[in-house]
C-alpha cells in the first residue's frame, strides 16, 4: 500500500477489482487536487496486440474492470457531492472491442467469442478503421468513476450503483463534470475502465477498450450529494456522428430491454443486408458507435426504443 | 366517405381515431405520390388559445389524437414495406403542453391537469419561449404515422405498434424516410398528432401539440417489410440544442422503466433547484426538449438510464 501524502500520480498497480470501503487509500489528497491516472484496460492487459478471439473465453474474471485507487479526498463526507472534473485523455493507441460470452445484450445470440482488435491515431485526428466496413470517430472517457458504498463489504465491479461505478456514459468525457454521493468520509474515489470510443448502450457488452492515462480533478461539493450521478458537459459531442443522419431501427412493446434488443437486432439485420458484413462484425461495430434511445414511454402499454447508426460512419 | 381517385389533400375532417383494417379508404392513390395532409393537434381542437388548465380533465377521449387517413396505396401488399418520405411541415404557429391527470411517466407524482400554450414563430427561425425559464428550438415532426395491423377489430390509437402508429419518434421530421410493414391490402396509412419540437421520451406525455399541414411522398418496396418501423434521417438533428452541453442526470438499477422516472425526477429536481422553477413547468419543459438515452445495458444487473437538458435552452 502507498500511502504519498499529495502526490498526484497513481500508478496502473494502485488498483483494486471491486468497492469495499475498508479498502485502504493508496492517495490522499486535499479537495481540489488534480491527479493523473495510469488507467489500465477492461481485461488488466491479458488482451494484447497478438490475442485472438478465444482469448476471450479464457479471461480470468477475477482481473476483470481494475480502476485505480481508491483515494481520500480529505474533508469529503456522508451527504457531500465528489465533484469530478475530467480533464486530458492520453490514450495508448491500442484498443480491443470483444464479443464475451454470456455478456452483452444479445449473449443468448452471440454465444461464440470474437475479438477485433484497434491500432488507432493517439492523437485522436482520424477515425479509427472497422476495417473495410467502416470508420469510428474517437471521443476517449472513462467507463468505471465511483466512489465506495456505505454498505460493508465487497461489491462486484460490474454493475453501476447509485454510488457510480462501471456506467458507461460517454458524455464522462473530457471537460465534463460528474457530482457522485458521498457516502463514507473521504469518499474513497476510484477510476477506470478507459474507452476510445462507444455509443449509448455498450451493446455488445464491450466499447473500444483502451488503457489511458487521465487527468482527473477531485473536489468537494458539502451537502450537495445527489441521489444518482449526475453531470454537466460543457460542449456538444466533437464527433459530429451525426453529420450526415443515420439509420434507425426500433423496437416496440411493453417491455423496455425486449424492445432494446429488438432495436439492435434490426440493426444487425440490417448492416449485414446493406454492407454484407459478418453478423458479429456488425454488433461489435454497432457497440462503439451506435446510440439506445427511449423515444417515447409514455403511450401505455407500448414504448418505442430507437437505435441510431450514424451514416457518417460509412462515408 | 370521400372517394376522390389520385387527389393530393386529406382534409382535417378525414380522419379517425383508431387503427381498424375496415375502415373505407378516404383517399386511393398509386405509389408514388405526394399528398398534402392538414393534420389537426392531437386534442382534435379541444384545446384552444383560451383554453384553461381545468380543460385538460375535460378532454373528449373518444376524440384524442386524430389521424388523416387511412389512405390505400395501390399496389401494397403484405410482406412489402410502405416507404413514408416526409416533406416540408407548415405549422399553426399555437401549440399546447400539457399535463394531464393519469397520462406521463411520473403520474403518479403530478394528479393535477397543468396547461402550457405556446405561440411561436411559424417559419421556425425563432426558438418558442417558455417564459421566463428558457427558450425551445423548434422541430417539427408526426407523432403518429402507421398502417392498419392484420389483426380484424378496432385497436387504441395511444400505442404504438410493430405497424408503427403514435410512435412519437422526433426523426419524424422533413427528410426522413420512414419503413412500415404492410399487413393489409393498400397498407391504410395515416398520420397525425404533428408536433413543434419534443424531447426522447416525451416524458410528460405531451409535445407542443400544434396542428400543421405536411407533404408525404408515399411509396411502396416490394418484399421490404421490416419486423418493425426503421427510418433513415439524411442530416444532422437542425436544432443544434447541444451546443453547449447538457445537465445529465441518471437512474441506476435493475428496471429500466424506474430507472427512466429516477433520472426525469432528478432532472425536474435539478431545474427546481437551479432555476426556481415549479415542477409541473419543469416536467413540461424537459418533455419538449430533453432527452432519455440508454447510457448502459450490458452491465448486468443494473442499467443506466440518462436524461439529457440542453444547456443552450437557458442561453
Amino acid at each position: 500500500m502507498t500511502h504519498r501524502h499529495y502526490a498526484h500520480t497513481l500508478h496502473a498497480g494502485q488498483c483494486h477489482y471491486g468497492w469495499d470501503n475498508a479498502l485502504a487509500p493508496v492517495q490522499i489528497v486535499p479537495p481540489g487536487e488534480t491527479l493523473l491516472f495510469h488507467c489500465k484496460d477492461a481485461s488488466d492487459g491479458q488482451i494484447t496486440a497478438t490475442s485472438t478471439s478465444d482469448c476471450l473465453a479464457r479471461l480470468d474474471a477475477a482481473r476483470t474492470n481494475p480502476v485505480n485507487g481508491p483515494v481520500f479526498i480529505e474533508g469529503a463526507m456522508p451527504g457531500d457531492a465528489l465533484k469530478v472534473t475530467i480533464g486530458a485523455f492520453t490514450p495508448s493507441g491500442f484498443g480491443w472491442t470483444g464479443i464475451i460470452p454470456g455478456f452483452g445484450l444479445l449473449a443468448d445470440q452471440f454465444p461464440v467469442p470474437k475479438l477485433h482488435l484497434w491500432h488507432y491515431d493517439t492523437k485522436l485526428n482520424e477515425p479509427a478503421a472497422f476495417s473495410p466496413y467502416g470508420r469510428v470517430p474517437l471521443m476517449p472517457f472513462a467507463g468505471t468513476i465511483g466512489v465506495a458504498p456505505a454498505e460493508a463489504g465487497r461489491h462486484d465491479i460490474i454493475p453501476p450503483r447509485h454510488v457510480g461505478g462501471n456506467m458507461d456514459m460517454r458524455e464522462l468525457r473530457t471537460g465534463s463534470i460528474l457530482y457522485l454521493p458521498v457516502e463514507v468520509e473521504g469518499a474513497l474515489f476510484s477510476i477506470g475502465d478507459t474507452h476510445a470510443a462507444q455509443g449509448d448502450g455498450e451493446v455488445c457488452g464491450t466499447a473500444i477498450e483502451s488503457a489511458m492515462d487521465v487527468e482527473i480533478t477531485l473536489d468537494v461539493v458539502k451537502g450537495g450529494a445527489p441521489r444518482f450521478p449526475r453531470l454537466t458537459t460543457l460542449s456538444a459531442d466533437p464527433r459530429h456522428l451525426d453529420r450526415n443522419g443515420a439509420e434507425v431501427t426500433t423496437g416496440i412493446g411493453p417491455d423496455l430491454m425486449a424492445a432494446a434488443r429488438d432495436a439492435v437486432s434490426g440493426m444487425i439485420d440490417l448492416l449485414c443486408g446493406s454492407y454484407g458484413m459478418a453478423p458479429e462484425d456488425a454488433y461489435m461495430l454497432v457497440s462503439v458507435c451506435a446510440d439506445l434511445r427511449l423515444s417515447e414511454v409514455v403511450d401505455a402499454p407500448n414504448w418505442v426504443v430507437s437505435f441510431h447508426m450514424p451514416r457518417s460512419i460509412f462515408d
